[in-house]
């Protein structure tokens, strides 16, 4: 389409079958056609622009949203495409909307909580887009504990109803996506009474506008909660208060699939195991797992073109500058992300079939595993999270002056992006989880209870309190079993240590506490062994395409062994590596990274994304950054006219010395 | 003023007098009293009220600037203000604007390069505001490489003029503040050519709009480069595009202080030694530093505040929730950056020493420390902004779900600050610069050359590479020495391990390249050397007010102590300290943290930031944070109306399924 390639000379020194990586990072050849045809969909239809994004006023920007979801809809409606189709049409229509709290909270929780009777009600109406629904958790005064919710559903036999109030300020429904401007229907999360007894929180349908002329119904008083970080970016979405006055729903709106409240008020737990939920929650966090490997993608993908076509320095005799993405300290700090994209895409893929395992055995009453595979998504949501959300950051930042402007599409890109830090589980407290795992696994070693799945290695804990790495050469650290063994090692002692101090405290509790800081490093060092472990399992298998097991080798290394220089510290402290071995790993690093440089653009170009979903001009596939640029500027509103509003006002008195006299 | 203060109970837990440390704080008694005076004025005045900036589209934002900026001018008239406290009416105003480039490059640019004639017409003319100026040095193509710029200034002797020229789509002015709407006039960078000679790059005076009607002037294109990262934020400022089409300015607009052009066009070095301008870059990142403590301090101010009010979790029957300030992660996320806020604050005030140092010796003809105080600003403005920037993203993200509002304040706080790690010099671009110093320190040492200043311990070099810590006990990590003894011993090592490694390549040049990732990790172990024994020299001070150096003595070890724990791979892969040392330091560190946490409150407080400076309804001084969130949400503009606009178009017919017939 576009006429010159600028980036071509790039693109020709790639080693490795970019078709073939592209099927390998879809997933699948179905995924990737899916992908590519929907990418293009929406790519072609000028229904979805999104370079006026950050122009937009709040009002204008939402409207626009409003617009966009409701073409969406009709395109798949028209077009018939399947619910795998739609999603990615959403997905590449990428911009924050309701329909994503519809989709992908609201009816997955009636799915997970509610009865047959309940999901047949409301779940056909739901998928017709009949009712649009959201998620309302998160309260003014709680959001991470859960447990302290004070929005109450006080039982009324009389009528056979509930009454949903906010007795506090700090009750007030706060965050919830689609709830500030759009959601008839709200999941909301209260505490349930009966007869004066607290029974702790529970899920209720409770409708929220009319749907005739969506009006507030009685006791409701809604609204958006105001403007978020960055511009566009999740201001496209109506986060929103909710207060509720005294509310009444029908007793068959309570969410009744694990837990019961009969017409005469009585409070019963039902046969269903209570452990059902948390597959909900591995199939969440697998899903932003997912989106951590797309975001962080996109910032690489946009950071090494332009870092491919940007010359700075080293011209010699006139000839061309250098290119920034030969500088190593450029490389050294783009390509452990470009890695870590691959790598948390690897690992997406495995919780995949991690949920369905989890699923398979729930429904056999085998909860065996869960526990860890709980821990396990917490800490791999967290770690993947925070990696991108800084990743993106860093790529802006080796953009120079020109990441800055939104034109170069990474400052939406983080401000959208950052949130996933907090919601679904606060990092830091998820972190907390793992470790409380990881010690809960030590303790139990003693008892002869054997870990499981990701934390089977703990198992070894004895033989990894006392393993020395055998590192002799920088070749070495490309052994699978060298880099492994010293993960291992690193996480086990790491944990092995806080259990130790903290069986040396007054008490546990108390142990926990004071220790968590290290506690968390522990934990993060947990994940990242997952991380480097199941890339390392994804190279043992078949995956065809001349030289993208090359590539893909090299990625999984200069991942584990970037993090290895990163945090070594760990390392070493624990004894572990030497520091010799440490210099030699970073030897190796070094040599990684010229022999990714030639492939860099190609490993970029694998992930298949269009010019308007990068939405980037530093970005563009045939690296026309300059022209690019320059265009867009001009369409600024400040533009408009070329003396600004408020020069006769602000700027001629002043020049004028009239300063005093003018009113200002 | 406020009627209740939620935060009473945390500021009686203080140990120490917080007036006391507000004048350490500020520098002065009479630094306080200035800065107290200027920002009680700025936030009693409504016409500053800045609350609803995220919420403005483009040209309402930077209209209503132009309106601040000259109401500021108005007050600063006709209260006679001093230049001391215009400046700091600028800052507490706290937007960015087109005076921030007039004051704070285009006078000092002037001052430095012009002859003392071109000082006296322009200065008084700038001075009075009758002209306003901006400094036009990066280009499209060109920004860290200041001798790759393109524009041209060709000197033509008939006319005695210089035709100044953008002869590529690369060449044009890019990014400078102040440029897109507002500047009269314009300091240019562009290469002087004379007689087909090319010069290098040279400053010229360059007229661009007319001082009557504020259009451009013939030959010249200029606008706004459109939107920047955040919302408010930067986008205030109208950063430029400018083109010159052959325009042509008299001969005498060239600076000429340095060296001239004479009118036949013969070209000429002056007497003025050229390292002059090195005082100028000291004294710009000299201000710099000092805004990254403005800058940190206040996210930490926001979120120590909050964390206070915050609670979550660990409520025991019914009583209050545990504030979220008391969790171990918390503090040892949040402490650090509260001590780094306090020692860039006095690396800052030792950098002022450094300049009137630098300036005084530079008359006396003295050129012995200019290298070396050259390369400690250029790594300082790196280390400081770097940790600034991360360490404000770290505050938002500490305060969970509610950080992510504008309305808390640090979104906009992030947005504004970044570009800090990019202009006055790219910070890996500049910590390449100390590296090359520190190397050449290395090389040098054994010519006799002695290091001075902030590279004096070089000298100790041969010592520094087998000296060892002698920390046996947590608390031997509280003595000055050994810290110090640590740090230096790190950054030699480091340095010289480097320095090695270069001498084994092929070219000194090559191994350069080769090695910068790791020479950059060298000179980042440098500057945090200098800014700990920097805060180490304070604590030597007499410094009066109970309690007040018992903080400071806490949270400079904090600062210390953190960092090595962060870096511990530096010290044990150097052998500087042994893994039970680091176990030893880190427990001391832990001590510390609860040594502090009874006063963090009380050491934000010492800040003296008004609410309105902090603009955050999460960092209000009397922590009446949930009132202030709620109310600030109905302003937005989408609670305008309750049913949104767009309701009837693009919601409406999807409920009532009528999408099909609908136009979207
Ligand atoms: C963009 C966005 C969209 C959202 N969408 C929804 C939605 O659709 N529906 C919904 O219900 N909610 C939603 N939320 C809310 C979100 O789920 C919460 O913000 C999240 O759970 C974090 O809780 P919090 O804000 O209470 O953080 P807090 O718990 O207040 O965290 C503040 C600080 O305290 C620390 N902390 C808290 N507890 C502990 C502990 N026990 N130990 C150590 N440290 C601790 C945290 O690490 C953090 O640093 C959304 C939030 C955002 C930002
Ligand atoms: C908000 C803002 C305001 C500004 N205001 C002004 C102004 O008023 N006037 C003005 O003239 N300019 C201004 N600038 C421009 C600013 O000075 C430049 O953006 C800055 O100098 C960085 O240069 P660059 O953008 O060319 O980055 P680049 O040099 O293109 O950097 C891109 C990447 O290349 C790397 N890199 C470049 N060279 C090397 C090397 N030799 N070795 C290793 N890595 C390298 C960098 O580290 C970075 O990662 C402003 C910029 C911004 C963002």
């Amino acid at each position: 389409m576009e006429e010159v390639d600028h980036l071509d000379f790039e693109r020709k020194t790639a080693e490795f079958d970019v078709d073939a990586m592209k099927i390998v990072w879809a997933g699948s050849q179905h995924a990737f056609d899916v992908n590519d045809r929907m990418a293009r969909l929406v790519a072609s239809d000028p229904a979805f622009r999104k370079d006026e994004r950050p122009m937009l006023g709040r009002k204008d920007l939402f409207k626009n949203t409003l617009r966009k979801a409701a073409h969406a809809w009709k395109r798949i409606v028209e077009l018939r495409l399947s619910e795998e189709e739609a999603s990615r049409v959403r997905f590449f229509v990428d911009e924050p909307a309701y329909t994503d709290l519809h989709w992908g909270m609201f009816i997955p929780a009636i799915k997970g909580q509610g009865t047959e009777e309940q999901q047949k009600k409301w779940l056909s109406l739901a998928y017709r887009m009949q009712i649009i629904g959201c998620y309302a958790q998160t309260e003014l005064g709680h959001g991470s504990n859960v447990q302290g919710l004070e929005t109450t559903a006080t039982y009324d036999p009389k009528t056979e109803e509930f009454l949903i109030h906010s007795p506090t300020l700090t009750s007030s429904k706060w965050w919830p996506g689609g709830l500030g401007k759009v959601s008839t229907h709200a999941v909301v999360y209260a505490r349930l009474i009966t007869d004066g007894q607290d029974h702790g929180i529970h899920g209720f349908i409770v409708q929220l506008r009319s749907l005739e002329d969506h009006s507030p119904l009685p006791g409701i008083t809604v609204g958006d909660i105001g403007m978020k970080f960055g511009n566009g970016a999740y201001n496209t979405m109506d986060n929103g208060v909710l207060r509720f006055d005294h509310v009444r729903i029908p007793r068959n709106q309570m969410l009744m699939r694990l837990s019961q409240v009969t017409r005469d008020g009585k409070y019963m737990q039902s046969e269903v195991p209570k452990q059902l939920v948390y597959g909900t929650m591995v199939f969440v966090r697998q899903t932003i797992v997912a989106d951590a490997s797309n975001y962080l993608s996109r910032a690489v993908c946009i950071a090494v073109r332009y870092s491919a076509v940007r010359r700075q320095f080293g011209s010699h005799a006139g000839g061309p500058e250098t290119q920034v993405l030969d500088y190593r300290t450029q490389q050294s700090r783009l390509f452990p992300l470009l890695a870590s994209a691959y790598a948390f895409r690897f690992v997406g893929e495995w919780l995949k079939w991690l949920y369905t395992d989890v699923t398979q055995r729930l429904q056999a009453n085998d909860f065996s595993t869960l526990a860890e595979a709980h821990a396990c998504t917490a800490g791999l949501k967290s770690l993947t999270t925070t990696v991108t959300a800084d990743g993106i950051e860093e790529c802006r930042k080796l953009c120079g002056g020109h990441g800055y402007l939104c034109s170069s599409g990474l400052p939406e890109l983080f401000a959208v992006y950052v949130p996933s830090c907090t919601y679904e589980g606060d990092n830091t407290v998820l972190f907390l989880q793992v470790a409380r795992f990881l010690m809960k696994t030590i303790s139990q070693l003693t008892s002869g209870i054997k870990p499981v799945g990701t934390a089977a290695y703990m198992g070894r804990l004895e033989q990894l309190m006392k393993s020395t790495c055998d590192a002799c050469s920088a070749e070495d650290w490309l052994k699978p079993s060298v880099v492994l063994g010293a993960f291992e090692a690193r996480s086990a002692r790491m944990a092995a240590t806080c259990a130790q101090q903290i069986s040396t405290s007054p008490s546990p509790e108390d142990g926990f506490t004071e220790l968590s800081s290290a506690l968390a490093e522990a934990a993060v060092a947990h994940c990242q062994l997952i991380v480097v472990s199941k890339f390392i399992d994804k190279l043992q298998q078949d995956i065809p395409g001349a030289g993208v097991k090359h590539q893909l080798n090299n990625l999984c290394f200069v991942y584990a062994l970037s993090l290895l220089h990163k945090h070594s510290g760990d390392f070493l402290s624990t004894g572990c590596i030497t520091p010799k071995q440490a210099m030699l790993a970073n030897e190796q690093l070094r040599s990684l990274y010229a022999q990714l440089r030639p492939n860099a653009l190609a490993l970029v170009d694998a992930f298949n994304y269009t010019d308007h979903f990068l939405n980037s001009a530093l970005g563009l596939y045939d690296g026309n950054v300059y022209p690019t640029l320059y265009e867009q500027a001009w369409r600024d509103p400040l533009n408009e006219s070329v003396v600004p509003e408020g020069y006769v006002e602000y700027i001629r008195p002043l020049l004028k010395q009239q300063l005093r006299i003018s009113r200002l």
